[in-house]
């Protein structure tokens, strides 16, 4: 497991992955204020909802790193702009939201109230990974040791607190010696494949072999892949699966190959007020990520381009859908109304 | 229609187009000799066998631009070296013979023997054009005015005297008013797709859409295809075809969307003595194509790398082969034994 950020005890610093000098460069920065967290985060240098929201709860600690004249204003001000930093999902206002309340409660004298700041960023991240590691455990349920599973884009450890989502099984099947083995789509247009999944399976020992998106189909066909498995950006009721461009692809070909197609992701991922796939609106994104995504020029000036960033995978595809409550299989919109009535009831 | 090159009458040079400066500028050069035609073709300034094969026989020609002593000699010596560019397709040798005997046939006089080079080399060109427009002739027979058609890889006009195979129908629509749109797979990767495709589409007129090879399926399901047109490097018997790899993945996605998937080659792509795709060996590509395609690294050094360059469709996949006796339709083993039966028969 990678974790994309650690808490020094000792110095009260944070090292954090500078994860836009990856693949070339594994460079950890050394961050001692809220400030320079906040650019991290805006200059995604930490990057991933989950990872998001911890290392802005850690940001929050670090303004009480030195002697401070009014130690719950600097926690206020630090809250607010670092909360300021992304438009991104739930979790950023979330572990805000969690930072804030902790600050209300505790007493003025600044050591002290770091500590209960920094147990309330513990847990954030702690319960992230116990997370991942309940989303792994189900998801080897379904693996068998020495199988070959083909991934797609990253969802893995260093965009959470370290197991990720559909990364989770290939990680802690390492840690429990099962020897999963992973195959990476390089994941056109944006390469998170090749760039971050590829370089943290490596990472966490995990064997890897990086493959082009067009190559899944005929590398299934060698005989060379047991098993797929991808994230989720969004989940309709009926289990249709809004994923990463180039998965609805990925599906097709896996049923056509008799395989296994497994989509991962907690609860909190699921739209229940979506009934289905049709309901999800496909966001289209600029023709230069295509046309000039990797330092030259590739396609022609002035080409059209049809850009969407993510596409659907009818639920029919699906084989399961893991999830931090088990492995839900087909009928979705029954086993995912099931799942949501656990939640509610605790 | 974009020829790669032309022989200049008034000068004797030929006007050539640097292929390896696409898709960002777009450059003739002007050959005058032999030499500098064999170094074009060895740079791969020109390529694609049919286009290697006009552009060594003009290269030919050359030899007798200004007066020698020799001209049986200098001839002979261009033949020889410009047939040792490059270790390519039947094309290059069968154009290299045709022009020696055209040679051998003709009186010493320079003048002469070069009008008769020059008409051989215009013969190879002109029967390969005719065979280009015989392919999307009979391309169209299955096409719809105003269709949207997707293609992969490149296997157009720049390749060979103007048509190519998979494009023909394409560029011939164009031609003809017919309005066919289309839309090319970048083609990972080497991105002959976006570099090469688009470009020479675009040049040609027609409305071209440049996308990731993993939105095909995405952009089928939305509707926006209507058929599937692909070239071959190589057909086996029960008309398995081998191509660049992607077209398996495309097929299998074009299948689940209920279209049509054309190849479209001429019949000398079809290797008789190959029964099946399991007797096609796939050529495996270094990794460095995959990990530093765009100018930059875009994966992990030491990652474990898959390139296979080409995979096979099976024949039960596809709707129709397109050749220069017609569209042959399944099965396969039997229209292209039939269609073998009458080329031999003449």
């Amino acid at each position: 497991m990678i974790a994309p950020l650690t808490y020094n005890l000792e110095e009260h610093v944070v090292r954090l992955l500078d994860q836009t000098l990856l693949p070339s460069r594994e460079h950890w920065l050394r961050i001692k204020t809220p400030e320079v967290m906040a650019e991290a985060i805006r200059m995604l240098r930490v990057r991933g909802a989950p990872a998001i929201g911890i290392a802005a709860a850690y940001g929050v600690v670090l303004a009480l790193r030195v002697p401070v004249d009014g130690p719950h204003e600097e926690v206020a001000r630090a809250i607010e702009f670092l909360e300021a930093t992304r438009p991104t999902a739930v979790n950023l206002p979330y572990a805000m939201a969690r930072m804030r309340r902790v600050a209300e409660a505790q007493p003025r004298q600044q050591w002290a109230l770091r500590d209960a700041l920094l147990a309330e960023a513990r847990a954030i991240e702690s319960e992230d990974r116990a997370a991942g590691r309940k989303l792994g455990a189900y998801g080897l349920e379904v693996m068998k040791p020495g199988m070959s599973v083909l991934t797609h884009c990253h969802t893995g450890g260093i965009a959470t607190s370290g197991y990720g989502t559909a990364l989770a099984p290939l990680i802690l099947s390492r840690e429990r010696g099962m020897g999963l083995r992973a195959y990476v789509d390089e994941t056109r247009p944006l390469l998170q494949g090749s760039r971050i999944t590829a370089w943290e399976l490596g990472k966490a020992g995990v064997e890897t072999t990086l493959i082009t998106d067009s190559m899944a189909a005929h590398v299934m066909k060698e005989g060379r892949i047991d098993a797929v498995i991808v994230g989720a950006d969004r989940i309709a009721a009926n289990g249709d699966t809004a994923n990463k461009i180039g998965t609805y692809s990925l599906a097709l070909v896996t049923r056509a190959h008799g395989l296994p197609f497994y989509v991962s992701a907690p609860l909190s991922t699921v739209d229940f007020a979506t009934a289905s796939g049709k309901g999800i609106r496909i966001e289209e994104r600029a023709a230069d990520e295509v046309t000039r995504g990797f330092g030259k020029q590739t396609a022609p000036d002035g080409v059209h381009v049809y850009n969407p960033a993510f596409d659907v995978t009818p639920h029919h595809l699906i084989s399961a859908i893991i999830t931090e409550l088990g492995v839900l299989r087909p009928p979705f919109a029954d086993s995912l109304a099931e799942a949501r009535q656990r939640i509610a009831t605790g």
